[in-house]
């Protein structure tokens, strides 16, 4: 009997959050699942031992760093990413869409909708220049999927352009119908060939449509309708402005199966906004921040007054002997005081990066644990009202 | 019974390699033993779980950069410098001599023996700007000893003067002079009290004089007298020229009593330079190369004819799926090709600088391994012909 590549377990009795069972190759997911990110075949400053210890059910990597860098082929040379980072669990590529066009257009100061020199976009995919050397290359639906084909991630994304939210509504269904047309491109260049290095790839089709209601449902009906095993929802808001993110969630969660996993692109700025994605409805997220923030020093904490985080680089934990987080089961936390850390960053030591990661990287993980627990017993709500302030 | 200190177990039948038993509070150290240094409460980029992974007996830590930050009280208020960094293992600390003179120095473009507006010695002792933020500081030995309490380590240097080897034999001589004044002062503030958190304190004397023989026999026979638990050998030359290295080991080597390790401060440039030091009857040695090298990418390997070196950044090894040294048992040869390596360098990604860092220091600790191994069998020689070039 063939396992099923998603599975919804349950739903919670007083909110669209439900729990889920995502099956590959390299091993199951339970969701709601957040996933750090391994931009360049590692999560900074972090080896695939640190994130077995953390409790990573699966990671992603980066379609356009890693075709820059060391390049695809390379990559399919070692057996596939898995094998050449040593990760043995599921691995998330993007399709280096989001890439594209943001490292292009930051470059230029230019935002999307506008052509430039490093960023031009064709009904038939998009030329750019690398950040890395200028030098140029070519993403279509194709080149993307093929590139993804010999990455050899579990799950991998069909190709489409981010639209942001101050772009007009005009050249934003443009964009999106661009999308769809990219979407199917990617399916069919996908369905050519879905085992790659002897394992099953699964590709997730992604919703645009900014802040456009009538957009947003447009594209998810499209989305939905092809033969996806997952559906994703991209955009500039989703993660940035949560409030936005809940809106657009509801928009287009009554066209999506309850069958395929729903994944929001980005989000996971903070620990509470994984429980607002969860409350509407979805199962997997991925975002830089955690481990961006640790490399700066702010640390999550269970501080419901502080928006969960203190920042370490502060005098006041010169000698505090406490670790960072006390209900933490992080290895920094059991092993490190908050005035190790501290007097790690004083001293511009390396160390303190790791020690970091590991740190909000688990708080993260952990927290999702604890959500899965609650949603079972529906409790999902008690959960998030420890978590977050009623507002007044 | 009280056990001692030191023990010497077996000497090597073909040189004066030897092998022996240093027992501390916090656990033995069988010699000769390569330390590595963790100079400001962390050897670089590793935390305390990877030095027991790399089976390290003992790590150094630095006076100098510890009062500095975060000072030496903010260390005892941990409950000493195990504490703090979480490293139950024995630990040596040096004295900051070296390092008030040579940073002090460098940054004014001074050799020793002119005084410098950072720099100010006296026969009291020494006062010099932080290189961190330019604030006054005086170390006597009986402040340098002090702090050296605080921080706790196992084993604490005595206050010294480092004088380079084109100092004149006048400055040098009268260098080494107030070097052993403050020997015996530190010996005397050392013997108030042994014991800090709860921990024996062993203290360390240390034999300058730059590259005179009779200077050098001097000093050794000076510090000798004293009442030391062991004997350091300093110098500038030391473990940057490996030939006049011998050379001063072999001066004062008669002079020293069987019964007390010997430490040569700065030894471990390259791996070889580990087994001249020991063919001339060396116990203890540290060095911050093998992590600075790797950093840089310059990682060690058993090749006689490349120094014993490779640049992973070289584009050989783009796609070199060998691991970086094949007879190497560390967990970076063990889970992670030369190809991934390359890419981490390549990707500026800081995973690099810590799987780099674990190799070489794994690298250097499993030569004493097997070099302890074979001065017990009376194959020292031996081992070393297998490593070094026999010179034409």
């Amino acid at each position: 009997m063939l396992m099923s590549f998603f599975k919804q377990l349950h739903k919670d009795a007083g909110s669209e959050a439900r729990t889920g069972l995502i099956s590959t190759d390299h091993g199951d997911i339970l969701t709601p699942a957040f996933m750090p990110v391994g931009t360049q075949a590692t999560v900074k400053t972090l080896d695939s031992a640190d994130l077995k210890n953390i409790n990573s059910q699966i990671i992603l990597g980066n379609t356009y760093h890693l075709h820059l860098q060391p390049g695809e082929d390379i990559i399919a040379e070692a057996g596939g990413l898995h094998r050449f980072m040593n990760w043995p669990g599921p691995i998330l590529t993007d399709s280096g869409g989001f890439q594209v066009f943001s490292l292009g257009l930051q470059k230029e100061k230019k935002s999307v909708g506008q052509q430039g020199s490093l960023v031009k976009i064709t009904d038939d995919g998009v030329t750019f220049r690398s950040h890395r050397d200028g030098s140029l290359h070519t993403f279509t639906p194709e080149v993307a999927t093929d590139i993804q084909h010999k990455l050899g991630a579990d799950i991998i994304m069909a190709f489409d352009e981010c639209t942001p939210d101050d772009a007009s509504l005009e050249y934003t269904k443009e964009a999106m119908d661009r999308t769809h047309r990219w979407a199917k491109r990617s399916l069919v260049a996908h369905q050519k060939n879905t085992s790659y290095h002897g394992y099953r790839q699964y590709l997730f089709g992604i919703i645009q449509g900014a802040i456009s209601k009538d957009l947003r449902e447009a594209s998810a009906k499209y989305i939905a309708s092809l033969d996806f095993d997952g559906i994703a929802i991209g955009g500039e808001s989703i993660g940035y402005n949560m409030e936005k993110t809940g809106d657009i969630i509801d928009w287009v969660r009554p066209h999506l199966p309850e069958s395929k996993p729903r994944y929001a692109m980005g989000i996971g700025l903070n620990p509470t906004d994984l429980l607002i994605a969860v409350e509407h409805g979805i199962d997997m997220f991925d975002c830089v921040a955690p481990t961006r923030l640790a490399r700066h020093g702010m640390l999550f904490i269970f501080d419901k007054e502080n928006k969960h985080r203190l920042n370490i680089k502060n005098a006041a934990f010169v000698s505090d002997k406490n670790p960072i987080d006390s209900s933490c089961d992080c290895s920094t936390c059991k092993n490190y005081s908050r005035s190790y850390l501290h007097h790690l960053f004083a001293a511009d030591e390396i160390l303190a990066l790791r020690l970091s990661s590991i740190h909000n990287l688990r708080f993260m993980l952990k927290l999702m644990e604890d959500t899965r627990a609650a949603i079972k017993e529906d409790k999902f709500l008690e959960l998030k009202n420890k978590w977050i302030k009623k507002s007044a």
